[in-house]
């Protein structure tokens, strides 16, 4: 098994060499990390094979559990002064519907909260005042339908209507989220295939949560073989996906080979596995973040994830894009979910300490800036 | 006549002699309960027998004063890390029309503020945008018609159509409170009973406030004998309720008794009869809860405590339902209620210490999380 935190220690002794770089941005960031790392960097790894626990609820440790503050400072850009707007993420959210607004609108202003330029959120026209109306801060497109305001002879011609309004924009974006408070429609549902397909063809990266979970573990095909599109599933959606997939059953015994074998059966797209500790796999490794959180279990916590790990999934890529980066051989997909289960699980755990048992998504989102300075400084 | 905190006592005891969960969060709870009852617990309860008095204004003392605060350490569920979304409380408000917006949200969001995981609103398709627009943190679904929206020939397929919606999430729920800002249109009152008796079918408990009790009153049947039920009348709700049920006027004098009666007459449902102090029965015993309030009396307070008494209701019977736990003789109706009301007072106590003459609904439910808290702290 590689480590994250191998490639980071060469990146960080090339920076310490190269001290006529002494006062770029780059270089203070990688010397923050040399000051947080400090010497007890190899203690960070902790390795755990195969220990036999009894209790069914212990997730099994046969994964890595990563040093996630590491991941989030290494992938995190440094402020540049010289940067336009856009370039530190443009993120958009497809979903929301008559019924679920609060979905897409806590997974689209988390992205603005973790530091994403721009956020949107393509949503049907029921949706779009309510979502508007939560924050002035997004940028909200009423375009998608459901079946109940199309007449059957129109779906073709509104169904390309719908793809030419998102193809409009679509480059733009370093990351899709697709599923928070989707919903279920037919039809909006085959829109949204036909815009995963466009996304795919573009190689903008793809979160997927709630129904958006409900689209691809019934038509696999749809993900399968991209190694930018990142699953999100709960304990329900996990169950389905196994069932689906490896036509078994969910074994707690041997989640982490269970979830490679779910991976890699998938093509190698990226899962990560909500639980008490999350686990992360591309079909290659298996990282877990355990990081305490909050026992608190509100509804909406999964649409901060999905709009945080885009977020980082975007700073991420334009890394590993970099060949002469570090971390030019590490999965991006993989990197933005350490860090953006990280950072929700911090958020979480700060806002349960003030608010305690009537802690509410809202109070969680408001603690994400602070969770981030905690670990990476701004300045 | 049982006392609640009989119960508590026994259950006390054996926590304290099993000393090996001494590091579960069972037990945790259970610590908790014995160092705040401490020596006092006898004295905590007060029995009034027969006393008379001459003003008019005074609630008769029949009816135990319990010690509401153990009800609320009792049934209140510890935290533990491996829980899922939605099992600590999945609830359901059926109110929310054209002219109504305000109830169906003060209940709902109150729902969320005692600890529930998720909460939902059925409302009318003019009452969603609104509902929404006050908090994502809501679910709210736009599934009620009312008579000016629905011709006459319509109205058979579209009750059958709500009806299909609501079957589709009714099995989820633990509770649902009907009736906050529900309005008194004919038709939408026939989708409702329809509802309560698809519920009464699940075995789902449902609280009934405002113009649900305006329905249940003049159709005694959705209700009766449903030992599940509870009724939240303010002063003019019991008054109509005493007059139709019992064909008398209501006496100050043996409020106690009179109560008790009524619940009976209804077949076991649990009163919560609202004033100076809150008298609880559900046709076997009669209990009180006097803890200082506030002496505001802005609209909405009732909302606050349909919502709360919905949450403590279901963790009620979730207790309850476990032939081994101590509170399986208890009748979790009276404990969810006995419950909410406290919680109510406290916080409306200490949002008009701070907020006074100008102290409004919005002010009590963000005191809602501390008086929890103080009473029972989350870790």
């Amino acid at each position: 098994m590689k480590h994250v935190m191998n490639s980071q220690l060469s990146f960080l002794n090339c920076a310490n060499t190269c001290m006529l770089l002494a006062s770029s941005p780059v270089f203070r960031r990688h010397h923050l990390l040399i000051r947080s790392l400090g010497v007890g960097v190899e203690g960070a790894i902790h390795h755990h094979h195969h220990h036999t626990y009894s209790s069914t609820n212990m997730q099994d440790l046969n994964s890595v559990e990563v040093d996630a503050e590491s991941v989030i400072r290494a992938i995190t850009p440094a402020f540049d002064l010289s940067k336009h707007k856009g370039q530190s993420g443009n993120i958009a959210v497809i979903g929301g519907c008559r019924e679920y607004t609060g979905a897409p609108y806590f997974a689209a202003i988390s992205a603005l909260k973790i530091g994403a330029d721009l956020s949107h959120v393509f949503c049907t026209k029921d949706a779009a005042p309510v979502i508007k109306s939560y924050s002035p801060e997004l940028i909200v497109h009423p375009i998608l339908e459901e079946s109940y305001s199309v007449r059957e002879e129109d779906k073709k011609i509104i169904s390309s209507k719908v793809l030419a309004e998102v193809d409009k924009w679509i480059e733009r974006f370093d990351c899709l989220v697709i599923g928070p408070g989707l919903g279920r429609d037919p039809f909006l549902l085959d829109c949204v295939s036909e815009i995963m397909r466009h996304a795919r063809q573009s190689n903008i990266p793809i979160v997927i949560d709630g129904d958006g979970l409900f689209l691809v573990t019934n038509n696999l095909d749809l993900v399968s073989g991209y190694a930018l599109a990142v699953l999100t599933p709960n304990f329900n959606e996990y169950k389905r996906l196994v069932q689906k997939v490896l036509s078994s059953e969910v074994n707690d015994q041997d989640a982490t080979q269970q979830l490679l074998s779910l991976a890699k059966q998938i093509g190698g797209v990226t899962i990560l596995k909500k639980g008490k500790s999350d686990l992360i796999s591309d079909g290659e490794t298996v990282k877990s973040v355990s990081i305490y959180g909050s026992p608190r279990r509100c509804g909406g916590q999964g649409d901060i994830l999905s709009g945080s790990v885009a977020v980082f999934l975007s700073w991420a890529r334009q890394l590993t894009a970099d060949p002469n980066s570090n971390l030019s051989s590490k999965n991006p997909t993989v990197l933005g979910c350490i860090a953006g289960s990280a950072i929700l699980r911090k958020a979480a755990s700060l806002a349960f300490s003030n608010k305690k048992r009537s802690t509410v998504t809202g109070d969680i989102i408001e603690c994400l800036g602070k969770s981030v300075e905690d670990v990476c400084p701004a300045a």
